[in-house]
C-alpha cells in the first residue's frame, strides 16, 4: 500500500498510547468522534471552494493543500473507529481490479 | 506511492481520451468540476453519517465504503483539474517527514 | 412568524398522515432521517458552490434556489424530528434581542 | 415575511457601513465570501451531526442551536451577495402556492 499512508496510520496508531499534550492529534482524540467528523466536514467544504477558485486562477497550491488535509482528517476518523486505510485502499482495489484493470476497466462501467 | 491511487489515477487519465458512454467516470468529465465537487461534498456528508452510525452499531463495513467514495471522487476531482494524487501524498510526506518520522514526531506537534 | 416557514411545516406536518405515493416529502420520511440529512448535507454544497459561481457571473438566481432547498430539507429534517421552525426562530430572535434589537445590538458583539 | 429573519437580515444590513471591530459579523464580511461559505459548510456539519445525537438522546437542543447557526449564515452569505432573504422565501411560496396550498399540495407531489 501507500508509504505515505502507511506511515501515517502508524503514527496515529502511535499517538493513541500517548498524551502529548502539544498534539493536534492527541488533541482530537480526546475531543472525540464528533470533533474529527466536523474537522472532516470543514477540509471537504476548503477542497471544495479551493477546487472552485483554481478553476478561476488556475492555481493549484491550495486545493493540494486542503486535499492533503481531507485525506489526513479521514485518517484520524479511521483511526478513531479502530480501522486501518488497507481496508478503504482494498475496497478501491476491490471495485478496479487487483489487476489487470485494462482489461477489467474495458468491460465495466467505471 | 500507492499502487492503488496509482493505479486509479492512471485510469482516470485514460477516461479522458474515451467517450465511453456507459462509463460513470467518462459521463462525470462531461458535467463538469462542479457536478465533481457535488459528488465529493455528497460522499463525505455519507462519510460522516456513516461514522456516526458505525460508532453506535460498531458495524464499519459502511464507513470503509463510503470513504472509498470519498477518496475515488477527490481523485476524480484532482484528474478534472490536471493534477496528480501524488502532489496530495507529497504534501502529506513533507508534513509528516520523508524519512525519520518517528524523531521527527516527537519534536512536532503532529 | 414567517407565513412562509409557517405555512411549509405545516404542510410537512400534514404528510405525515398520507401515504401519498407521489409525494416527495413522504418518500423522505419512508427512507429516513438519514437520507434526509444526506439531502441537506448536499444542499448546502451546491449553495456554495452557487455562491461561488455567482461571485463570478453576478447571477443569483442560482443561489436563490439552492438556499430554499437548503432552508426547504432543513424544515423535513425538523418534522422528522418532530421539532417546529420557530423553536430555531426563538433561538435566533434570543441571540439578536426579542425588542429593541437596534440598541441591544450596538451593545452586543453580534 | 418572518420578523425574525427580516430583523435579522436589517441587521446584517446594518453592520454593512460600520467598523465596529467587536462585530462578529463585520469580521466576517471583511474575511470575504471565502470564510463565509466555510462557516455555512461547518454550520451544516455541526447539525447533521446534532440530528444524529438527537436521534439516540432524544434531546434536540443541539440540533435547533445547529439549526439557528446554519440559517444565521446563510443570511449572512445572501447579505454579502446583495440579496435579500425575501427572494428565498418568495422562490419557496412559488413551489408551496402563494394561497390555497392546502387544495394545490393535494393535487401535486410536494
Amino acid at each position: 500500500m501507500s508509504d505515505t499512508l502507511n506511515r501515517i496510520a502508524q503514527v496515529l496508531e502511535d499517538r493513541k498510547g500517548t498524551n502529548a499534550d502539544n498534539s493536534y492529534v492527541t488533541s482530537l482524540y480526546h475531543k472525540g468522534l464528533n470533533k474529527i467528523l466536523e474537522k472532516l466536514g470543514e477540509e471537504s467544504i476548503e477542497t471544495i471552494i479551493a477546487a472552485k477558485d483554481a478553476q478561476i486562477s488556475g492555481d493549484h497550491n491550495d486545493v493540494i493543500y486542503e486535499t492533503a488535509d481531507l485525506w489526513f482528517h479521514s485518517l484520524v476518523m479511521l483511526a478513531q473507529l479502530g480501522q486501518h486505510p488497507q481496508a478503504v485502499l482494498d475496497e478501491l482495489d476491490r471495485r478496479f481490479g487487483l489487476s489487470g484493470y485494462t482489461e477489467k476497466a474495458s468491460r465495466t462501467s467505471i
